[in-house]
């Protein structure tokens, strides 16, 4: 299933049911994939460089997923292999009362990574349309009256396409990945948790209990992204039961994004060039 | 002149030229408008006081004008009045290198004061289509070439309103001033400055170079107005050459604005409530 099929930039719309959660037919070739990554992250890194040079773009990858899907572990086995200097990895946890009293977008935007750095959301703002929907925390918030409108999720798909294209038009990418897990895999996830001891830190038994709102949530992620995906911020639909193949695909995504961003090494400067000549002979005149 | 006169909320358009700079037949009447202008702070104190207390909505004024037109002081006589613990006064300078190699929101959105309570922005988002625009100092930002478009302010204008909706669809309430100063009333100050040691610190001979693009300001000034007002984020052009009076008019859209937004003390928790007789037996015990 070549590239394009996992994305959706709001030219056709999402079924979840219809996409893969596995690597399917492509399990027999799994070390074809990992050699193809290998080589994926190898171009990325070169770009990445390049990128950093020129500093006119930033690139966002915003990671969305349930619990136990592979965001951990593929912003370490991905972006850990690009230079870190020019990386930004932020993780979105419950947000706490402070970002609570402020506009739900005051801190991702805290987050906004320099132009010329690749940035990672460890969820997003899409938490806001999410796990916000699935259990209606809006109607706790400490908010005027006026803004708990019938149409507000309706309302945050607009406000998020509307920042989505101020960023675009403003030197920036967005990319956002939904990394689509089957209910078997999670499950089987769980139980490793719960049996290593080494993966104890990651076990919450609360979020174990969303799985009972499995349908809920499928229903929040599908109207979220066909609300929002976008030419200028695209949504990524990957199958994210095995974790190789999942790798693979977001190092084509990666290497596909930088690519079409065609950073180049800024030329040097003719003033400064000229002065080369002369600090060239310093130079040589110390040893 | 009643308060609607100066407000613009994109029902009519503003044409400068026809704007009061001074407090004109008003000046006779000084003594009863700094009456009033007290009277209106202490209201204005205590709906600050009920704002802070539900922190369902906050408020921003936005404050743009022409150097020595008075923002400074504007700030220190009026909103100084208010409680500085609901209070959260920001200044944007020239932008630094960090600000630049982000979006230009980037810095405002650092600044948003908490729901509960009002910011002041001395100077706001609004320089980056006045000062960027006259100057035309978009051309030399290290930006992806493909957003330096021909409609680059014009793509300004939208992305300010969708963030002003946004700001008011999230609790938010953004007042845009504009202190209207006449071309004689600025030179009379800056003379000031130059021969009063106290107001050294004020003295920029840059600034001082800006009254040769007076008219290229005023245009900026207008157009910008007229994209921006909104009825979620209004502006009002007001006066400036008669300080008494900006100050005046300055409470009048403070109070105006804060009874629109109808603060309440938020009720006591019934559970807390039951609380209370036996919480008051425990304080009386102790005696």
């Amino acid at each position: 299933m070549p590239l394009k099929d996992y994305c959706f930039d709001g030219t056709r719309k999402l079924e979840l049911r219809d996409m893969p959660t596995g690597a399917g037919e492509y399990r027999v070739r799994k070390g074809e994939y990992v050699d193809a990554t290998n080589a994926n992250m190898q171009r990325a890194a070169g770009l990445q460089e390049k990128l950093y040079a020129s500093g006119e773009e930033g690139l966002i990858f915003a990671l969305q997923a349930r619990d136990a899907a592979g965001k951990d572990s593929l912003i370490k086995k991905v972006f850990g292999r690009l230079n870190p200097a020019g990386l930004k990895i932020t993780g979105f946890e419950t947000p706490g009362e402070t970002d609570l009293a402020h506009d739900y977008l005051w801190r991702i935007m805290q987050a906004m990574p320099e132009r010329g750095t690749i940035g990672v959301f460890n969820r997003s703002h899409y938490e806001d349309v999410l796990v916000v929907r699935v259990h209606q925390l809006q109607k706790q918030y400490r908010l005027a009256k006026r803004c708990l409108t019938d149409d507000f999720f309706e309302r945050r798909y607009v406000q998020l396409n509307n920042w989505e294209s101020y960023l675009w038009e403003n030197g920036y990418r967005m990319v956002k990945i939904f990394l689509h897990v089957s209910r078997e895999e999670q499950k089987q996830r769980f139980m490793d948790r719960m049996e290593l001891k080494e993966k104890h830190w990651k076990l919450s038994v609360a979020d174990m209990k969303e799985r009972a709102l499995w349908e809920a949530y499928d229903e929040a992620f599908e109207t979220c992204i066909n609300a929002t995906a976008t030419k200028v911020a695209p949504w990524y639909v990957l199958p994210a039961d095995n974790k190789w193949y999942t790798r693979y695909l977001m190092s084509e995504i990666l290497v596909k994004t930088l690519e079409e961003m065609h950073p180049q090494f800024p030329p040097l400067d003719p003033e400064e060039a000229a002065k080369i000549p002369a600090a060239m002979q310093e130079l040589e005149r110390e040893a």
